[in-house]
């Protein structure tokens, strides 16, 4: 999507490479809104160390990172001997794989990346290979946030008031984002709509990405304490919500950033329609249903100390909360798909169960016919 | 309750009166919990500048603080011209309630002091019961909490864990607080306990003033953000949720601080008893339903910001959002009877309901019969 540095504005994906440096860049997210700028990493172990460290995050953005970090580590790779090629690529998936250990796109992304490499025969195809399965991984990941926006944004009629929650906006995929897609096409073709951004407590990915990425796309929005949203949809000023997911069960439960379910219950309550918007890539098949998926618990800290800038423009951590209390920190909640009016998908959208899910992906779901 | 200021345990009252230098002494909220300090105004202009710069905040503690702004203001009047002292006293009187032009509470306390200054008859006589009636006041809303207290205490087991939301704790009254009085009450009777404590953005009281205090008198407490009680619910994490209110409908409807109908919500959904702590001054009994009180928007300032304190220990405001993105601030919402499990008051405990309230306030309720 667009940034406008200095005055002038230009196209940027989230990660991008540069094959002849080999260099992965990366758009550093810690310092949003702040600051905008754009990172290298010169290593595969650079680049595992950027997802570890968040300096990128998000499913699909991580997934495409991991998938060029794992191209880097194989183009960096001297030499011709495939045992020793083979032994090298292992350290680099496992070394990408550890820096977000909950995460299961990154393992998706290397994967196939690795799949399209067993094609090639001498060390040096394989590397160019590496290099072009990643760089259709992205590719492929920018098509489905697109038509996940084609789809989505159907459901958008003149002056529609959405709320979203978290950050499932471009910065999460590698282009367009996910939830925040239908929102780019209607404001593309000039549909007027207005987003209230959920802050998204403790790490602010609202208030501090997805408020950014809308300032940036000239898109009107307002920014809200997570409290607020069941206010606002009691006072019919919300018509719509929709947010990502992290993880769909198999019968259209949804995994997606802590709060999310306490939105759709005020959702359910107010008869406002509550959406979901997924590339297929994030259900879990195997996942009968959401409530089983173990929630990752981060550090205290993210919800005792909050990031801002200063008074005189110095980007600081001050801590809220007294020495003496601990804090709990839970990454993740499950949406019971009950709540749920509807999954947006890159085949277009459907009820968020198991019938739903199956009727769009009969290819997908085990037990199914392959087509 | 108790502080601990330099290794020194002492009982504090959030709101008292030095009748010798006739100045309100008030603990300063704002610095807590990074510093505890008792500040005095010298007169009432002093006194309506805490209520409104919120040194002071909470039903109960500006009530009380109003109460002695108005004795502190009929104290400092020289002369015997009834007349003037009555001039004087209307001035005295309109400067506090400007201080927060939404709250009842203030209001209502100053009510019952001019109500009890009219028994007396010259100045000097009418400066003496100001005083007194003030006094009354803050001892009535201790006895108060004292009483929902005790009443509370007895839904609390061995081993329960109790959510709560913002700070309905003794900082908010003159003392004990209303949802947290059970919880210090049980505590004192040696029942173990666990609290989850809401952080309560945008002001954090939760964070800031509900966390410290359950430091300060040992209770185990875990600070969470307001995005993960509908987790912890889910879970099977939490026994009970206990909030306070600020306006409560005749119906038994709450208008509570904003996102408190998130929590409720949650607790119905995972079948969770919902309480709201009372005490029977802020029932409106002609309000027929919460739906129709109006709600405060503050600055949107509070919620682009946030207030902490750096690793240099300075206490600090830190901007977290873009520049560009505007910030909608509702201060309440409306909790509808139909989630809340009961109402804890000073005289037990009643269904969220008009017949509930009816029956526990016969004295009270408009075309009831007066006892």
């Amino acid at each position: 999507m667009n940034v406008c540095v200095r005055g002038q504005t230009r196209h940027y994906r989230t990660v991008t490479f540069d094959a002849r440096r080999n260099e992965v860049r990366l758009i550093e997210q810690r310092l949003l809104p702040h600051e905008f700028k754009v990172v290298s990493t010169r290593d595969y172990r650079e680049t595992a160390a950027a997802i570890r460290d968040m300096v990128v995050r998000g499913a699909g953005a991580i997934g495409a990172t991991a998938a060029y970090g794992l191209a880097q580590g194989a183009r960096a790779f001297r030499g011709s001997d495939p045992k020793k090629f083979s032994r090298h690529i292992e350290v680099v998936f496992a070394t990408l794989k550890a820096a977000r250990p909950t995460a299961v796109d990154p393992v998706n992304a290397m994967n196939a990346v690795r799949r399209a490499m067993a094609r090639g025969e001498p060390v040096q195809e394989q590397q160019v290979i590496a290099l072009a399965a990643a760089e259709e991984f992205a590719d492929e990941d920018v098509r489905h946030c697109e038509e996940i926006g084609q789809h989505g944004a159907r459901l958008i009629r003149s002056g529609t008031k959405v709320l979203t929650h978290c950050n499932a906006g471009w910065l999460a995929t590698v282009d367009f984002g996910t939830a925040t897609s239908p929102i780019y096409r209607a404001a593309e073709s000039k549909i007027p709509l207005h987003v209230y951004v959920d802050e998204t407590r403790p790490r602010n990915q609202g208030a501090q990405l997805t408020a950014w990425e809308l300032a940036q796309e000239g898109v009107p929005h307002t920014l809200i304490v997570d409290n607020a949203g069941g206010h606002l949809m009691q006072q019919g000023a919300v018509d719509m919500v929709i947010v990502g997911t992290d993880r769909t069960a198999a019968n259209g439960d949804v995994c997606n950033k802590i709060g999310t379910y306490l939105k759709a219950l005020a959702a359910y309550d107010n008869g406002v329609p509550f959406y979901v918007a997924l590339p297929s890539s994030t259900i879990d098949w195997s996942l009968a249903e959401g409530r089983t998926i173990p929630i990752e618990q981060r550090s205290g800290d993210e919800v005792s100390h909050v990031w801002g800038r200063d008074e005189n423009g110095v980007v600081r951590r001050v801590r809220i909360s007294p020495d003496q209390t601990e804090a709990a920190n839970y990454a993740f909640d499950v949406t019971p798909g009950r709540l749920v009016t509807g999954l947006i998908t890159e085949r277009g959208i459907c009820a968020a169960s198991g019938a739903g899910l199956r009727g769009l992906f009969p290819d997908r779901a085990p037990g199914q016919k392959p087509q």
